[in-house]
């Protein structure tokens, strides 16, 4: 659930504000993030190589203002992906018109985000009219925030944030971050976003290793369907108003308080998210241990993470671990399948790749929980990796088989 | 649907039994497949390197006996996997009884396959004590064929059998085979079987050949959830009694003469395993092509048939081509979104990377049909490949989220 916001939770300098432009019927669909002076950004983006306008105009943003950034501006309802040669100016445009009504502004320091439907024109002039509008009523005020949290909805069934301190030098620091992503009630709107202020000082290129270093364990560690989407964006804006010292160097003390606290952020939304899957009941925690390499542990838990039959004996809380041994056997990791151990829920279920007797009853009770952890040991090495998903429930399937129209 | 068996349809030199032997509460559970004489045998087994005893053992008589094997013991209801120490001699037991009640037969020459619940110990003596009535009772009838392929059955709904014919040097060569999986009513029954008899004379390493060239091509080519099990066997045995002239080298007419008919009836088995898959409504053939390598292509075309926002948009028949070009992106191939152009039931939907304008009524028709083809043509290269799915229902959800017991 989300913690409730006071004044305290907003980072220093820091705006934000959200409308209904009109590309979805009725709710919000277009919001802005704001930093009153250039702030030091760090984002990372999809990784599928069918790439929505609206990311390949941020990446270019981020490299020509040499991340320094003013804002963030993001429509929901339309991805405005695989829209053909109108696509890319339209981001361009509402780059160019946040610019214009801050003043002071270069397009190039505004990050253009947009999650819905892939293949429809974005009407961006009903954007561009708009703008004007949330620039004026902008404010710092949670209530603002939390407007903007529920803009960039699009199937989501509730907003998702997260607020988090730390002390640099003394000095509070503060972030705060919303995320969307999961929800799937339209078609194609798989697009996971999240957006995180903070108004530490630190510069660009720390930024960007500590994001690097969270989103690993955090928002690439979850799966709902193993679906990557064409619009995924996470950018974290650092202004340096909280008046704290300058974190420098990735060896100190702040750094590590910093990054801790970015971790938390990153990891409250992540979750956030998966408990918002489509259809989900439940999250299932995935640890895989004993492993030569974190990324083969994580390719491992990945491939159980996504495999369909695992997913569905979670929706029947059916501790049916015989499923989890066989998608990481075809992981493409090599290990001895004789010296492997399998607890689900706390419970002993395989023991060197052969059933372990187990209550399975009480491990099915403890199954019905809205937390399930599984744990997997190869005994082969010391690495790890933990990912996250939800069940694969029949709602899934209503959600993403009804017609679009 | 099965084709009608006639007496000539049978490969000559060959008899089937099947029987109740008590692994399954109260259908046929044990099958064997018989050649009169020593037959060169191919086979190819699960990639999964959680592999079953029967699996293991299979191996080694083929490697032990040169791929001159007698015939093939098979039980369902029991997959005799991760089933510790005991495994494995269940399984060489197993060929050694048949080998023993056959006589003349080295436990070697008997290929050994199991089928059903992984974990749980398979219960032999009840298999052994059943040996001598098939062996006695076993017949070349079209009858006792169809029983054997009733054997093997774990949750599929129907037998699955294909014959084919060819001529080699102006005699009649028979083919006839048959296939289990993909139904799910209880779990961990993933396991895919296929058996093909025939009476062709050919070598056992061009019959190798022969069958890893059809393999590709049809069982490696379907898809029902991305699971691979780890109890996959497909085996071909070519006794030879046909009369007909040896199949000498891989470049004559003889050769490409059988090699269309064991592809025929592979790809009739493996469609049939799609048509039969878990809650499936309809087939969907992806072809994709324009690729560089058919590698490639088949890369593309299995991450979209695996994609479950693709399987559910066809359970819908929602003309969707969103998701399966983002499924494309995601699929670790590179390549120009710009020229990808996607056909849904013959349909143009997508050109250039981007909507084409179509009628959306009539593909959604189109589309309600029991197969349907999706092509993708990314114009970078002559290669192609296709990959058979089916869509994901409902009812995929209900039998495999039943809790086992």
């Amino acid at each position: 659930m989300n913690p409730h916001l006071s004044a305290s939770d907003i980072p220093a300098g820091f705006t934000y504000a959200a409308t209904h432009c009109g590309i979805k019927r009725s709710r919000l669909d277009l919001g802005i993030l704001v930093s009153d002076t250039p702030a030091p950004t760090a984002a990372v983006f999809t990784t599928n190589q069918i790439v929505a306008a609206p990311v390949i105009a941020s990446r270019e943003h981020l490299r020509k203002s040499h991340g320094q950034m003013r804002g963030i501006i993001v429509n929901s309802g339309n991805a405005n992906c695989c829209t053909k040669e109108d696509g890319y100016p339209a981001s361009i445009s509402m780059a160019e018109k946040l610019a214009a009504e801050l003043g002071n502004t270069d397009p190039s320091q505004v990050i253009v985000c947009s999650t819905g439907v892939i293949g429809a024109p974005l009407r961006v002039e009903k954007i561009i009219a708009a703008v004007p509008h949330i620039v004026m009523v902008r404010s710092a005020e949670p209530g603002a925030f939390e407007e903007f949290a529920r803009s960039i909805m699009t199937t989501d069934t509730r907003p998702k944030w997260a607020a988090a301190k730390c002390r640099v030098g003394g000095k509070q620091v503060r972030l705060l971050g919303c995320a969307k992503g999961s929800g799937m009630i339209e078609p194609n709107m798989a697009t996971m976003l999240a957006f995180i202020a903070t108004d530490a000082a630190i510069t660009a290129p720390l930024l960007d290793r500590a994001l690097r270093a969270c989103v690993g364990r955090t928002f690439n560690s979850i799966t709902v369907d193993g679906d990557t989407s064409t619009n995924d964006t996470v950018a974290v804006l650092a202004n340096g108003h909280s008046g704290a010292r300058e974190i420098r160097g990735a060896s100190g003390a702040d750094y590590q308080s910093f990054l801790a606290a970015l971790e938390k952020i990153c990891k409250s939304l992540a979750l956030a998210i998966i408990e918002d899957g489509e259809g989900a009941q439940r999250t299932i925690e995935i640890e895989v241990r004993g492993v030569a390499s974190e990324r083969a542990a994580r390719q491992i838990a990945k491939t159980i993470a996504n495999s369909p039959l695992v997913k569905t004996a979670f929706a029947g809380a059916d501790p049916n671990w015989g499923r989890i041994l066989a998608a990481a056997g075809r992981s493409g990791v090599k290990f001895d399948s004789k010296k492997v151990n399998i607890w689900i829920a706390g419970a002993a279920v395989c023991r060197h790749g052969a059933e372990h007797p187990f209550d399975e009853r009480a491990v099915h009770e403890k199954m019905l929980a809205k937390y399930v952890p599984i744990r997997v040991d190869l005994h082969a090495g010391k690495a790890s990796a933990r990912v996250w998903t939800c069940d694969f429930t029949i709602e899934y399937i209503h959600i993403n088989s009804s017609y679009r129209t």
